[in-house]
């Protein structure tokens, strides 16, 4: 067992009918919220104005920028920031999936710094060592979607406008103060964000549990994650509008996941890593970004640490009795194929609108800003090896 | 799945040889730490000066309070709690099992109050709401034994010297600033030892696992933990004075154990509740005080709750396949005194010095400084319950 540390500082509110929970927390954080919501669905859902309610009722000032897309560009997170400031705003509040909650974090830990440009924190930024930064402004996070676990990790993911590179950000002071899991938020996911979503939860809980940092500590929760996924997540998407029991595990499992990868300080690998480039490129969502890659990772890992892999194997339901557990292990690849084409995600890049004249520059992109995710693989990633991956994800 | 809220914001440092990051972190809570360690077996082992050194070398100054005893009493923890005050430190550092993390918290929550007497502070007491306190000194705890998990738990336990009660103090602020977890600083724990305070591992793990606030992050946590136990706490027993691979995970048992009935916001039920009395009463190990209650306890419960119960069977090793739920969890009581047995630890309440004549001052303990304990088992306790629970562990 080697050494590995861990905290979760995050208060975590989780359970149907928990958001009310806001109105009596609220005021612990300050005068005035800005609330940083996905774009146009909130509105329509209706979750903005429940959220300027609760507000409202304790007696905290808000404003709302509710702009906020897929993959946030550093552009409008810039925008969004000085919004924060011009407006004396004392905290955010992120609403949505984990690009509204990405954006509550970087608002509020971009408006404490003397350099309030984004880019300035990215890989390749002049502050990229994040040494010496200001406390940001306190966090909440409202997780609508069960898919990043952003509401419980130090991370913030960010589009690189000129480079097209998709860096994570990732630093202590990043944990949201608080974060309310609320699965009745998650009835009204579609099924296909329910899927891209929920596929990111298993990728998450999986690459954690077979990455080199994993700890006793990640591993337990990555494993009830996983089995979580595989329980609930043909629910959610099938049932979704009603199975709160579906919608609440799921949710709890994404949460596991974010733990898992945050503080529990295992981490994501190639998968991720790999992905990241795609959905740089692409825009794709995030959760399939990372299917292509699956298989041909786990071919190229499974043998080093055989318990692992056999573990996956039996979890994702392909232990049919009666195998060594090396032949368990060497059909993880095969077992989770099949999780890909039950759910649905069995796709490759090109499905994605990735062209070959991309995989250079991805490659290079995996490099510069996902060397660390990278490297915690259970085996070494090469320049050659990446390529490889990428050419037999196309 | 019923809401709950979680949260962790202790510094966990685990693994063999983490004690040396005591130097690294101890400048960050102050000047001058006061050092609570476990008497005589701490400066016999050399630990008091090992850590006196990393402080020096750290450049902190320090005093030792060195006659921490089993069962703190309130009239020792008054009278160091002064020393602290007197000598000006500016943190604790609980150096020991239980009791020594127990004085460590107490001291640092006592000495930043107004009124410092501890009696205040525990069932009946003026201020046993625990309203309007102030923010407690710093606290590092360092486990050096595998039992208690306080170094993962917001609760101080105090020997009442005046109605042997064992009352316990608990508040969100009590949670430890950091715990180091060194599994090397146990591999000299007596096997007597490591058996008294592995079965109270196991038993907050069990006792969480059926209380009516389990919820779905205990369950994860404390399944694991069960599992650990019933894996390693054998090992640890027979050659815990070499096998670092056993102490490891008993370590990490028992943190998860505290987790488990602190932040994660489950709790012990009846059994820790009647086991505190006898401890109150007869100083016995706390470990042990529980055991005379387990299976009586089970034998009135397991109909409560046949998932959980047949799982606690499974656990425990008592299923032989081919029966049902149900069966297997009317099994669990036969079980658990299988595993009694197992670790040399069916004892009965006469054993550890109990008399029919305590009895009813024990079951008076039990619904004066236990009764949250108590409501939180499965079933309901009436005093004519417990004095019957009482007389089957006699």
């Amino acid at each position: 067992m080697n050494p590995f540390d861990f905290t979760m500082p995050t208060k975590f509110y989780v359970g149907a009918g928990r958001l009310g929970v806001l109105e009596e927390i609220a005021p612990a954080y300050g005068r005035k919220a800005m609330i940083c919501a996905a774009k146009d669905t909130m509105r329509a859902l209706g979750f903005t104005d429940r959220v300027g309610a609760l507000l409202k009722a304790a007696g905290v000032d808000f404003s709302i920028v509710d702009d906020v897309e897929p993959n946030p560009r550093d552009v409008d997170i810039d925008r969004q920031t000085e919004r924060f400031v011009a407006e004396n705003c004392d905290f955010t509040i992120g609403l949505g999936g984990g690009s509204a909650l990405d954006t509550a974090k970087a608002i509020a830990f971009l408006a404490a710094q003397d350099d309030r440009s984004v880019r300035s924190y990215i890989a390749g930024g002049s502050k990229a060592d994040l040494e010496k930064v200001n406390r940001p402004f306190p966090v909440i996070c409202i997780a609508t979607t069960a898919g990043t676990g952003s509401e419980a990790t130090k991370w913030f993911v960010v589009t690189d406008t000129r480079s097209h590179d998709k860096p994570g950000v990732g630093h202590d002071l990043l944990m949201p103060s608080a974060s309310i899991v609320d699965p009745e938020l998650m009835l009204s996911m579609p099924p296909s964000v329910t899927r891209s979503c929920g596929i990111d939860v298993l990728f998450h809980a999986m690459e954690a549990y077979v990455a080199k940092c994993a700890n006793p500590f990640t591993d337990i929760l990555a494993e009830a994650s996983l089995r979580l996924v595989m329980r609930y997540l043909d629910r959610a998407i099938r049932h979704g509008d009603t199975d709160i029991e579906a919608r609440a595990n799921m949710a709890w499992a994404s949460m596991l996941g974010g733990v898992v990868i945050g503080e529990g300080n295992s981490g994501t690998v190639a998968i991720h890593a790999l992905g990241h480039s795609v959905g740089g490129q692409t825009g794709a969502p995030h959760g399939l970004t990372m299917c292509p890659f699956a298989v041909p990772y786990l071919e190229k890992t499974w043998r080093a640490d055989i318990r692992r892999h056999a573990e996956l194997t039996r979890i994702f339901g392909g232990d049919e009795g009666g195998l060594s557990e090396e032949a368990l292990a060497a059909r993880s690849p095969a077992a989770m194929k099949r999780v890909l084409q039950q759910f649905d995600c069995d796709v490759r890049m090109r499905d994605l609108g990735v062209t070959e004249a991309m995989i250079e520059p991805m490659t290079d992109s995996v490099f510069s800003t996902m060397a660390g995710v990278l490297n915690n693989s259970l085996v070494s990633f090469e320049r050659r090896d990446v390529t490889e991956l990428f050419r037999a994800a196309m």
